[in-house]
């Protein structure tokens, strides 16, 4: 697959996503419309869908039909988006910055980001209800958000704050805070598809893992070493706020390393799975050399 | 049924619910402990279980079994436990006592306690899908959570402090802030049953909406009357932060008398279920003659 052709393929899955995620949140016609508008707002116009294309990667594996992964894709960016909201309400991150717009609770209030949030996570799973229509699912994404999975790993990461935490430490707050959901998106994608045997599932959680955890890292170097105007969201901020980063355990140098590491072993997961997985191969590369 | 029944009856489906919320809850021993720790604290040990009282009432219409029962009965009082949590932060009713007890973000801290909530919801969709398994349920679920049920009712809430609402107005906003959830409970718990006709289904939504309205409106009627120690909650609130209730709009002897009506609703809509619905009946009265 070119570079050309792995660019054109991310353009149409995003603009397929966000019109999806359009048809999804209610109208801001529908009462109460400032929450409609708000949540909208939260989800709608920016964001790289990193989820979502993992997503439609995945389901290429398994042949899934697209209207299907449209439903898993809007499921996990609702559960995604949501988490951004609360994490960046003032009892948490205290954020006013977030994908080049003013958070929700600076652009709106504090009580209606609560319930945007609180509203996403429920249109999270009735998305998935309606579109991909399996209970096994459901519950996939339930644990991934929860406290054994998304929801969980915020909680390591607020207790974590100020303390400089070992690599394995590190590694467990990550699985969950990021993790977590990353896996969810690549297995229900691969969920979607009428071909779904456990040694495929095997690989492609593996595949998950590694790429979750380059995700992370990678983030922690370009928090640290991006400007605010590139990311879409405040720089510095891990090393002002004294989170344990990898940057901050590792250094710079050696994070890189262990991104490129673990994209050695997202790769190496996808080994056996022919051109099906060229598109999640192409999107391990996305994640460790992006810039923003 | 008589009364002595009735109560024995309601003592052990609270009994089993609260067995079944100390089951589907992770255990403190799970990491994030103290996480796990909260929201045990925010569901367990107290609450009338009004839902899951209205879950089981409601399957025995259905004929439905206890153990898919437990599971709806579950999901509905962990949205409703959610709920209290985030509405008691600072940023929404800003409250310090709920069930008797400090609320979570005082007796821990606000970003736990909006950790708790997100939490909590997860964790229903994942008992509903364990459980009771069907995503139909899941969807009826997650739109009743959701912007255009409780959430929904809570934004509404939020742009009516300091209005005086006329009664559609009001009726509208606790269809959905209270109704929503309520009408869910009733419906699921119909729904795990093997005899389910539209008809009958029909009559439970009339019940529903009925009892849900009937809650509200004794609700108000207690916050103005009754005692900070009978409710467990702080009383006089909604005057206090100039919310419109229905005493606010009928003064207390209409409604009173809104509620007797209410009631008169809820039974009429139960009238050709036979005895198969004598817990719901019972359970209408419960909550229009309730102290507390």
């Amino acid at each position: 697959m070119t570079e050309a052709s792995f660019q054109a393929w991310m353009g149409e899955v995003q603009s397929r996503v966000e019109s999806a995620l359009g048809r999804v949140l209610p109208s801001v016609q529908v009462a109460p419309s400032r929450l409609h508008e708000a949540m909208r707002y939260a989800v709608l116009g920016a964001g790289k869908r990193l989820r979502p294309l993992l997503a439609f990667a995945a389901g290429e594996v398994s042949g899934a039909p697209l209207e299907r992964l449209d439903a898993v894709a809007c499921a996990v960016e609702l559960i995604h988006a949501y988490s951004l909201v609360h994490d960046d309400l003032p009892c948490m991150d205290d954020d006013v910055l977030r994908r080049g717009k003013p958070t929700v609770h600076v652009e709106y209030d504090e009580a209606t980001a609560l319930l945007v949030g609180d509203a996403l996570q429920s249109l999270a799973f009735q998305a998935l209800a309606d579109g991909a229509g399996h209970v096994d699912m459901v519950r996939l994404l339930a644990i991934a958000a929860g406290s054994r999975g998304m929801a969980g790993g915020q909680a390591i990461d607020l207790e974590a704050v100020g303390k400089q935490l070992a690599l394995p430490e590190l590694e467990f707050m990550h699985i969950h805070k990021t993790g977590a959901l990353i896996r969810a998106a690549v297995l229900l994608g691969f969920s979607c598809g009428p071909s779904t045997p456990e040694p495929d599932r095997g690989k492609l959680d593996r595949y998950a893992k590694a790429v979750g955890l380059a995700f992370q890292v990678v983030d922690d170097v370009l928090d640290a070493e991006a400007s605010t105007a590139t990311l879409g969201k405040t720089a510095g901020k891990d090393a002002r706020q004294g989170k344990p980063t990898y940057v901050s355990a590792l250094g710079v140098s050696r994070s890189r390393q262990m991104a490129e590491e673990l994209r050695g072993e997202a790769h190496a997961a996808l080994n056996d799975l022919g051109s099906r997985a060229s598109r999640l191969a192409a999107l391990a590369d996305f994640v460790v050399l992006r810039k923003f």
